[in-house]
């Protein structure tokens, strides 16, 4: 029952999951079962899942609304679909959970009902971003506002194992967003994230600047949640940007209007690349289990991607080797003593 | 002597500028007297400024350089280049002070020698960046990262007092960069700096978010150096992103390059809209006087525009404005009793 077109898109992205995937896995569908029945009962969809039984329905009465407050809706709505969902996982009875729903709720239900990692302080979002090479994990995207230098070095040893796992790159570069490149730039908390990260048996390449984000030299970027996100939409933006730019450029002349013209096809091309539906949801990293978080205004074609990363999580056990490999990772003297909350 | 290119590119800047002038202003090169001289006689430059009197020299020894550490080499060198020029403007030799030399040194120099202006805690530099509409002011842009509440509020005072003056704004919207429009979103700081705004006599429109930088619907943006700096520099790697993901459309098939080949001309007008040059360096605002910052790597044309700039905030009394205004624009119960420091 998550995000702005739901349950339409969510039904559609499962259905356009479940065909393409061939029975390698099925979709269980969490909410209101009428008005989930009544979407799958549309003649486009029916037609496409007839027969299929890698889809199924599990009733949950409540819906947890996009401007609730996540805590208050979690205690007041035990029968969300958000609260459902995730409980299946929790008994073993699926594996992994998606959803476009109230992010806040979505992630305080994961941490609350699938337990955190041992020795994971704050569980973490990581959103991967387009470079002028290959993707690159930007961490912590938005879950932690106000982070602690521990903290910090928590999301890279997790963002790490994710790239290392998803993405198959063997020794992943760690940078620490900062100022400058120098040791000594960056605010209270990055300079002590900074002692921690070189004393790690990460790939730690150092701090990384706000223009390093693009150039894609490195694979996981560490910040904190307040900044990830401002940065995030920021880059969301540059599109819209362009796009008004180019209009005033084309207003110009005849011939800059036709240069437009034919121009379009190659920027079009160039801003797919910044286009987040591409990359299909973020996952949650140092929970027990998998949950992948959506845009509110996902797609079908968002879905799909997001069912598709799960599955993949599933079968990397990415949870699992976070749970054994964040002690190796992180074997610096002192750190287990440092306070994780 | 500031900057990579010094003094070459600061002298020749000086010269468009007191050229384009006309006799309504003069400038003195700060710095060693044979090596601007030298500079000065190159032919090109020579006959330039033939019979100019509007360009005179005042020799300082030493140089700070880009790399020095700026309290340490304040102290060790009185005689730099930033330290005598400063110390012209506080003599009242000058009215206004330009470098492109190491920014933490002119930021230091500028608040020890012009002083800070009374109520102002902390001494900010303001960049202007471009939107889909008209420039807008993001404050603070690298000068403080640790900040508390109290501070992040003068930024917005002292940007608003700017963008009026020198951008001919009356009332100019002020807005909190955060991490959601809602007053329950955001970090520690911003949440508490919120509050104050609301019950400031600015024309505050509440949280801005990422995606609403590009957009232009708000004329200052209040935001911590640390954030500042990195959407910044963020900003400015946009159009090397472009071109990087361009060159690869252009490389799928013939076609593609000739739609690249075309679409350049609009491609440059577009990107040369985030370049940094244009807009001539950023103000220090909260010191009494006028101190202009320009990037390392300011060319003749930024330098030139640094110039006009620190004319415009001396003709437009920035600093003046900002000491009788901070106290009206910042009357608030309790402000005035809240630590400064």
């Amino acid at each position: 029952m998550g995000g702005d077109f739901a349950p339409a898109n969510v039904v559609a992205g499962a259905i356009e999951a479940v065909l393409e995937s061939h029975g390698r896995f099925s979709v269980v569908l969490v909410g209101q079962k009428e008005r989930i029945e009544e979407e799958m009962q549309k003649p486009s969809n029916k037609t496409l899942i007839a027969g299929n039984e890698s889809l199924s329905i599990a009733n949950s009465s409540q819906i947890i609304e996009m401007d609730d407050s996540p805590t208050a809706a979690l205690k007041t709505k035990r029968d969300s679909s958000i609260a459902i969902g995730l409980t299946m996982q929790k008994e073993q009875k699926v594996d992994g959970f998606v959803s476009a729903g109230n992010t806040g709720a979505v992630l305080s239900a994961s941490t609350l009902i699938l337990g955190r990692v041992t020795g994971v302080g704050r569980p973490t979002i990581g959103a991967l971003v387009p470079t002028a090479k290959q993707p690159c994990l930007l961490v912590d995207a938005g879950a932690n506002v106000d982070c602690r230098a521990r903290h910090l070095f928590d999301f890279g040893v997790m963002g790490s194992i994710y790239v290392g796992a998803m993405l198959g790159r063997s020794t992943p570069r760690v940078g620490l967003l900062s100022i400058g490149e120098e040791d000594s730039k960056g605010n209270e908390v990055t300079l002590e994230a900074l002692a921690l990260f070189k004393k790690s048996k990460l790939n730690f390449i150092g701090n990384v600047e706000g223009r390093d984000v693009l150039k894609g030299d490195v694979d996981v970027i560490v910040c904190d949640g307040f900044v990830g996100n401002i940065l995030l939409k920021f880059g969301e933006s540059i599109p819209e940007f362009f796009k008004a730019k180019f209009k005033g450029f084309a207003e110009q002349s005849l011939l800059n209007r036709i240069t437009a013209l034919i121009a379009r096809k190659g920027l079009r091309s160039v801003m797919k690349t910044l286009d987040y539906q591409e990359h299909g949801g973020v996952p949650l990293l140092g929970v027990n289990g998998v949950s992948i978080i959506g845009h509110g205004r996902s797609t079908p074609k968002a879905i799909k991607n997001m069912i598709y990363r799960a599955e993949e999580m599933v079968r990397q056990q990415v949870s699992t080797l976070i749970q054994n490999t964040i002690i190796e990772y992180s074997r610096i003297p002192g750190l287990q003593e440092m306070s994780v909350r």
